[in-house]
């Protein structure tokens, strides 16, 4: 397109007319979210009458009949299960540990098994302790040094990062490989530093993996809260000979039947490209799973709601999706691409919210150049609400295997600064969920939706 | 200065270094806040080992004696105190309130009492009640509906604004001339919904006046939480006739001395160029105050903290104020512009932090064009930080009285959402404050007192 045309364009009553009408649109949402919204009753219910919903648990399959429910209740033209295998892992009775400085001298710890891990053997676990900053160190260390002993993986998150989830992903591989790469010494156990920026008392769980260890070789791993790895850390530098004792009783069962929840509205004009826009149904035990990720569940479901309550009739199909599984296996995404691939169903546009329900600051993109522009013509009208952050970057975990250059992929990104004080641990928690933080956000999501609907990503806006 | 001299500087080595060289000032001023900080915990001492600091009470002048003492342990070039006459108001015993539906059929109720008001006469206070949507609809109404009978102004605050501050102003007036209003009206006593934008159990006070009104007109006011509020409108609803009684002994006591606290780092290059950074050091006495003012206290504190450990000398002189009776008079701020005018004190710029504790979203200013289009040639120094609002608009109540047109004025502007959850209740408490984000508003705070003074605000840096 020509210069002289855009600028026509831009300045032509009928682009005036467009920009009013967005602006408009966006603004019966905002309201519409803030004084009638129901993402925080659906959040309530979620957390305080389900609660969480680790894959292949009762309360995964409560959840998922709740949502399908509040989805029919809707109106939407579609709602389904599509049936996906997961994982199932137990916790059993709450885990065990102390730190023994002298024979019968004992320090109780607070810890928490990492999901996927194994039990410790019949009476627990005890034995010598070795400290390390990380799985970097870890590798630098030989067998002699760490045989039989139990591994403490210590590295702390970086608080200088203004985005937490980079100091998250700075360290998170020593919870998800510690155990793989400290079996593979040796060691008889692994205690890793929660990935918390704060210093408390609660141990934050989350993935792990063993890789293609043998069963023989495979070790259990918890998480220590951060207050007592300080007090660990202490006691071994004042004398390495310590020991350490845990107990867990977490165990793997066979794969169980689950679903992704899924709802539509089809398009009216082009029902074959779906934009879709989801949150993971599934959490972790520990807390409600408030955060972690029932605010993204009900934000998407809130998009589908507030476009029909603000007369919208989308031209595309817009598709909210409740994955599960994301937190131990990302079996629901995987099935949902694997789904959509076979059926050879073509994604637009793929919004994830799984970064917490806090104040909404913008969103990330994986895309294009020509796409982000697009994109970022749409920015100013998030001003009004605040949203400054128009990004590159990742997106979401279950949206990923969408991925294939041309479908659009994005994040919500809120607010960040306290979500690692609740993520994975039994502060996760519905009262630490602002209803209008939660409520902007929803609003937020629907106006993109709203935008990629209107204008598709096929024409450039700008010349 | 013309645009080609402007381009040759924004492309020369030396226009280069210095935005370097700030950039690096304002990552070592970020690092230092987050990894090594001390506003956190001067704000738990002020909080837990303090507590509310009501003006004219004990622990308003331990916290004075707290902070002069915690300046002087940073090596300030100057602390002192500068006097000043503050009001003494005393809550007295809990507040007690009820609906009565029927003679004997009661509801009690949250209520507190308004800071300044009367008590009501001994054994309580009990008549009919009538509402009214705040302000503007009391004064449509004649002395013959009015009184004798309790007034319930219960305006609620306007969620669709996205900025809470906005929904505050928009109402607070009820709170504030309430009593007055009604008192002309020969009203028996005010009930005020809360501002608050959530329904939960907890009333917020605040302050109120009754103007010019003669002693024997005045009435005891109290606010209602906001879940009270609804309750009590529906039962209005249902039956106009019911009655509601309360019980407040508070009391008004002589005028006492207390003090501004403030420290100062004198200028080596402009030592009369003045530029201050301030909170209130007084707070309401439901809560500890740590949102409101503790924060603002302790960020401005740190401001000073954070340049000296940065190795930053600065040019012109540095002033921390800890301004005394925000809350219920303003006499701390009065004092402080009163006695610059006197000794003919320049300020520069003049930054108050009071909207909480919460991540940082940028500043609002008060200042010429010239001066905001200086400013605004900084922001993207801010950008790693997410630093994205340089508005226009007000500051802060504290640095108000140093208005005359050439003074910068300036707020910190915090994200809003959680802060009137909070407000002159009694969870405005120390755990409601996220350690990593006071420290952003204490670093974002400092990077632009350092900018302010580095490059002042004399000359244009744009032609």
């Amino acid at each position: 397109m020509k210069r002289s045309l855009v600028l026509f364009l831009l300045l032509s009553p009928l682009f005036m007319w467009g920009q009013t009408s967005d602006a408009q649109q966006l603004k019966s949402i905002y309201e519409q979210s803030l004084t009638n919204g129901k993402s925080y009753d659906w959040l309530d219910y979620l957390s305080n009458q389900i609660g969480g919903r680790l894959s292949g648990s009762l309360n995964a399959e409560r959840a998922v009949r709740y949502t399908k429910k509040e989805l029919e209740a809707l109106g939407l033209d579609k709602v389904w299960l599509q049936p996906v295998m997961v994982p199932k892992w137990t916790r059993g009775v709450k885990e065990y540990a102390y730190i023994e400085s002298a024979p019968g001298k004992i320090t109780p710890v607070n810890i928490c098994a990492l999901g996927g891990s194994v039990a410790t053997p019949e009476g627990g676990l005890r034995s010598g302790i070795i400290e390390v900053n990380g799985i970097a160190e870890l590798q630098t260390l030989s067998k002699e040094q760490v045989e039989g002993k139990i591994v403490f993986l210590n590295e702390a998150m970086e608080p200088t990062y203004i985005n937490t989830f980079k100091a998250y992903s700075g360290c998170a591989n020593q919870r998800y490989a510690g155990a793989m790469e400290a079996g593979k010494l040796g060691a008889s156990g692994v205690i890793v530093r929660s990935l918390n920026l704060r210093l408390d008392d609660l141990p934050h769980t989350g993935s792990m993996s063993y890789g293609d260890l043998p069963e023989a070789d495979r070790i259990p791993a918890a998480a220590i809260s951060t207050k007592d790895a300080e007090l660990l850390s202490t006691m071994i530098k004042l004398d390495p000979t310590i020991s350490f004792y845990f107990s867990q009783k977490c165990r793997v069962f066979p794969d169980v039947q689950s679903y992704n929840v899924i709802g539509e509205i089809t398009g009216s004009e082009y029902p074959d490209e779906i934009i879709t826009v989801g949150g993971h149904l599934d959490s972790w035990d520990l807390g409600d799973g408030a955060h972690d990720d029932g605010a993204g569940c009900v934000q998407s479901m809130e998009v589908l709601r507030l476009l029909k309550e603000t007369g919208y009739t989308p031209k595309r199909t817009i598709r909210v999706v409740l994955f599960m599984n994301e937190e131990n296996g990302l079996r629901g995404a995987r099935k949902y691409a694997e789904v959509a691939e076979q059926k050879g169903e073509k994604h637009l546009f793929a919004l994830e919210s799984d970064s917490g329900g806090f104040t909404p600051r913008g969103f990330s993109f994986e895309c294009r150049d020509d796409q982000f522009e697009q994109v970022l013509s749409w920015k100013p009208l998030f001003e009004p609400y605040l949203i400054h952050l128009f990004d590159r970057g990742g997106s979401g975990a279950d949206v990923g295997p969408l991925k294939n250059g041309e479908t659009v992929l994005a994040g919500l990104r809120p607010d960040t600064q306290r979500y690692f004080d609740h993520h994975h641990a039994a502060n996760d928690t519905f009262e630490h969920v602002n209803k209008r933080e939660l409520e902007l956000g929803a609003a937020t999501m629907t106006a993109l939706i709203y935008l990629v609907d209107k204008y598709g990503f096929g024409k450039k806006v700008k010349g």
